[in-house]
């Protein structure tokens, strides 16, 4: 096996998940040997670099504290130089379904780590698409987070401006919420007050007008998956890739490959036998670019941004195939760097474009498996979740029996482990929350991944609440100036028993819930949360029309949240529900008595 | 007079100033010869590298489209390389007032074209301090705006990273409104959702527990100006300067100066001959810096911003002498890299740093006229505009009579001129806004610049407004919940006649203003308004209590903003407050009589 550099003893890991607690309480860890674990011996895939750290880099000790355990460091290409997983000493990281071909990189052990079942999470690094291209020919999902949300401490970098920690796990639910562990620890980059914490119901997904370099199988796939999202509902608008896969070019042709001079090249330098030679290679070229060439590069990657971004302006996030292909271990071989730069055809732009990714598994391009990335706006990685959530995707044995051989084209019959809790097979109705006071009428929710947990950026984003009564409902007719604000729906609540619900003259109907005076009884109303940055609520506020107010409500359960009430005058004129405690269930005696 | 490049015929100037309209109407402009006036050359200071341009650059098109008229093109430390205005084959710029000393650049010509009178306001750049260092010297104001926040369109680059388009004015108002002018054209960076718009009340504003390399007089000069602003009642706290003297002497030591031949190196490389011998030797030894060093610079910039930070946690703003002295032009001649980089020690971190900064006139060091810099952080652009306006400046004539000479120490006796109109004279009370409804009892204003015109950053930044009647009134209890979040007062306002003021029976008290029914007579309240980010604003209605409500508050012009009320049931329950229309004058007799 060349997945591990080192393993931990399987008694102390035992020993370890025995004991342990919190959000990731017992998950097995497999940790990129690029990210340092107190008292194992960091090597980047290079034994003669090895150093020992005395402490956990900062993503491995919140995971740790949230109770994931350890249990090795992985093989990859050396100083995360790579993306097919094949440049290291300790030998080439293959498929795990396929060995002939590569298991991708330069986050190889991790992925196939996690791919057979040996890990249930690992800790990553992405820089041009190391936590992406593996996910995508193991059957994993990869979130790419928005640079600088997680800490890189402890990271040997690559190229430090645009690093990322990121995470690979079998279903998005375990992924979402190590991210969310990791993103709790103290920030690079702080959260800004008006980010979008959702896609909405009928996102805009945009795809490049061609595919430059892809696969006839993956041209094929890629297609499926556009269609299956579009039976969704999902708007599909075209764009031009060429600022996309102009900076990908940069990124390897350019003098940004300085910046993985900055990081290793003394060593490099210093040691050119103790270093693979395609990465040796890579590295000492960028040892005399000129500094006034790194500049120019930034300025024309700035022009690229600008534009690509011009593009996606219309569109929630952006949607393409993780890889134009597979290649084979023999492939890389032969042309190593060529073969390596066209495995990042559609990889090597994000991080550049500071954009967020997702990166998950969408059924077989042929005999391979094959994935596809959703891409947002830097701090949108709700909004990609969201929409990674949507990509259906046949249940392919990630890991076959040794022995078992190639599975060529034959769809595997394993489920995925904890079928449940996979959002990628949650491609049926939409969850049904139940009103458990209104038992009749149950409420429609928003699509979601599971909903189990709330998307990682809401563990760290500024986020307030909105509690909301009637037209704001799911559903309702003025629920878009929710969504349109990026606000994400949290399911019902209830407010403490102590507000009257009437009904506004307005159009559309709205409701009146104001707190009934001291001692005067008031019922428990059927209500909905939001969760919406400061400055959407702000801006809601903003455009919200008279009689309608905002206040503290009182839910059940004590707390107290911004809500809808409306004034006094307003109310007083409202015409009383009783014995309605929902608006839901008001609505139609309401709709058919003012006939 | 070394002053001008291309000055435009006087007869077409006053036939412009006669047709002129808009906010900048009739001021005379002079524009820095490194940015675009369609049909005018730009030289950059280097008449062989002189273009011309067939559009107006963004800031010039903004200001003319606004009503300034050009005057012309001013000198410049060759291709704004410099802080010192010798650096130009079209002569060194002399300080106006004392013609043996350095005016300061690089932009000299600029500056010395408001000094002397010969236009109201200039369009300057800066870098490393070329919006500052001259106005020190030359008893102006600059305001250098967030980086990225004024277009840079048709500005010859020096660091594109870090070019600012500047204003040199004589006076705070004129400086904000051409900035007002200039940032609402279309920004190449959005501003966020949580902006400041206003330094607090009582601001706390950090200085460098030392100051080294600066002149006897400097150092008593700023001494003087601490000590004015703490009797202001702002609190001085005191930092190490350490990390910005460092990234100062990074930008010239260091390996960012490949911005520098990156936008014009090529030309100095190819026309040596044409090139001032110190900006040429500079420039062409930025050629064979090593990208990887440019790398390591700039992880070490971001290391040294990050303690910068830190130190200034606790502070509104960070305020130092803009230079540490003036040389004369016989001193930068002996050393001119040496006395270059002495002038810019308080100049150079600014921009590196990603600060904004107001650089404003400080009375006389000695016989030098003396200028100090107020620093906030990016965006906070109001936040260094209101303290810089707190700055007292003894007035000096900025313009003497030809062949007058030298003023040494002598204070100058000619006001400023506009006397009204300049913040810098109004260290007495606070402006009174009138309540034209509550004659007998005068609002008590926030201290600020002269409020003719709203903080330039009001122009461009997300903002709402919010109401109040009572507790967040100006100088009352609650006020510090809206000042806390930045929030900028704005004066009073009426309600229209449909309302009706009421007491809440809490602590401290608070008005219940609520709309009347329909049909129902009401009356007209005395309120407030505030400005605020979106973001302030939701955060603010998050932590608001009942029975306190916001909704739409309707004002004697018609129109709708947020404000406050209150619940239905506190409304019903508050004491009735007529005759009274406003809360302070209602206030005596509610507290006398709850007795």
């Amino acid at each position: 096996m060349t997945i591990w550099i080192e393993q931990r003893d399987p008694a102390e890991v035992e020993a370890d998940i025995a004991s342990a607690h919190g959000p990731l309480a017992g998950l097995r860890l497999a940790v990129k040997d690029n990210v340092d674990v107190a008292g194992i011996p960091t090597t980047a895939g290079c034994p003669g670099y090895a150093y020992l750290p005395e402490r956990d880099a900062a993503a491995v000790a919140a995971m740790r504290a949230a109770g994931a355990v350890v249990v090795g460091k992985t093989n990859l290409d050396q100083f995360a130089t790579g993306l097919v997983g094949t440049r290291s000493p300790y030998g080439a990281v293959p498929d795990t379904r396929r060995p002939e071909f590569v298991g991708g990189g330069s986050s190889s052990g991790s992925a196939a780590a996690v791919a057979c079942g040996a890990a249930d999470i690992a800790i990553s690094t992405d820089t041009a698409g190391s936590g992406r291209v593996p996910a995508a020919y193991q059957g994993l999902v990869g979130i790419k987070p928005t640079v600088g949300v997680i800490s890189t401490a402890g990271v040997v970098p690559a190229c430090r401006s645009y690093d990322c920690v990121t995470v690979f796990a079998r279903d998005l639910d375990t992924a979402n919420r190590a991210m969310g562990v990791l993103a709790a620890g103290a920030p690079d980059r702080a959260w800004p007050a008006d980010v979008r914490l959702a896609a909405p119901p009928k996102p805009t997904v945009a795809v490049f007008d061609s595919l430059p370099r892809c696969g006839t199988a993956e041209l094929a796939a890629f297609e499926r998956t556009v269609n299956e999202l579009r039976a969704q509902g999902v708007s599909i608008v075209t764009i031009d890739p060429e600022p996309f896969l102009a900076a990908a070019r940069l990124l390897y042709d350019g003098a940004l490959v300085a910046e993985r001079y900055a990081a290793v090249g003394e060593f490099v330098d210093a040691h050119p036998h103790l270093v693979d030679p395609t990465v040796g290679a890579i590295i000492a070229g960028a040892r005399d670019l000129p500094a006034h060439r790194l500049v120019s590069d930034l300025e024309q990657l700035d022009r690229l941004r600008t534009a690509a971004m011009a593009a996606l302006a219309g569109a929630d996030a952006l949607l393409a195939p993780t890889t134009p292909g597979q290649p084979t271990i023999d492939e890389v071989a032969a042309d190593p760097v060529g073969v390596n730069s066209w495995v990042g055809t559609y990889t090597n732009f994000c991080n550049l474009f500071d954009l967020c990714a997702v990166a998950v598994p969408a059924g077989l391009a042929g005999a391979a498996q094959f994935g596809v990335t959703v891409f947002a706006r830097p701090f949108e990685d709700a909004v990609a979740l969201d929409i990674a959530a949507r990509i259906p995707s046949a249940p392919i044995d990630p890991h076959p029996s040794p022995g078992r051989g190639p599975l060529a084209a034959a769809p595997a019959i394993h489920p995925q482990p904890s079928p449940a809790a996979d959002p990628q097979l949650s491609t049926e109705a939409d969850p049904q929350p139940s009103d458990s006071s209104d038992p009749q009428h149950a409420v429609t929710g928003p699509r979601g991944f599971t909903g189990t947990d709330p998307a990682w950026p809401l563990w760290v984003a500024p986020t307030t609440d909105l509690i909301v009564f009637g037209a704001h409902l799911y559903d309702q007719p003025l629920m878009f100036q929710l969504t349109d604000l990026g606000a994400r729906w949290a399911g019902p609540v209830r407010t403490s028993p102590a507000y009257r619900l009437a009904a506004l003259d307005t159009v559309p109907p709205k409701p009146a819930v104001t707190r009934t005076p001291e001692g005067t009884p008031g019922i428990s109303v059927a209500a909905e949360r939001w969760i919406l940055s400061p400055a959407a609520l702000g801006r809601f506020l903003t455009s919200l029309p008279s009689p309608m107010q905002l206040g503290a409500v009182e839910l059940d359960d004590g707390t107290w949240h911004p809500g809808f009430s409306c004034t006094g005058a307003a109310a007083a004129a409202a015409r009383d529900l009783t014995p309605h405690t929902s608006w839901r269930t008001a609505l139609p005696h309401l709709m058919s008595n003012s006939d």
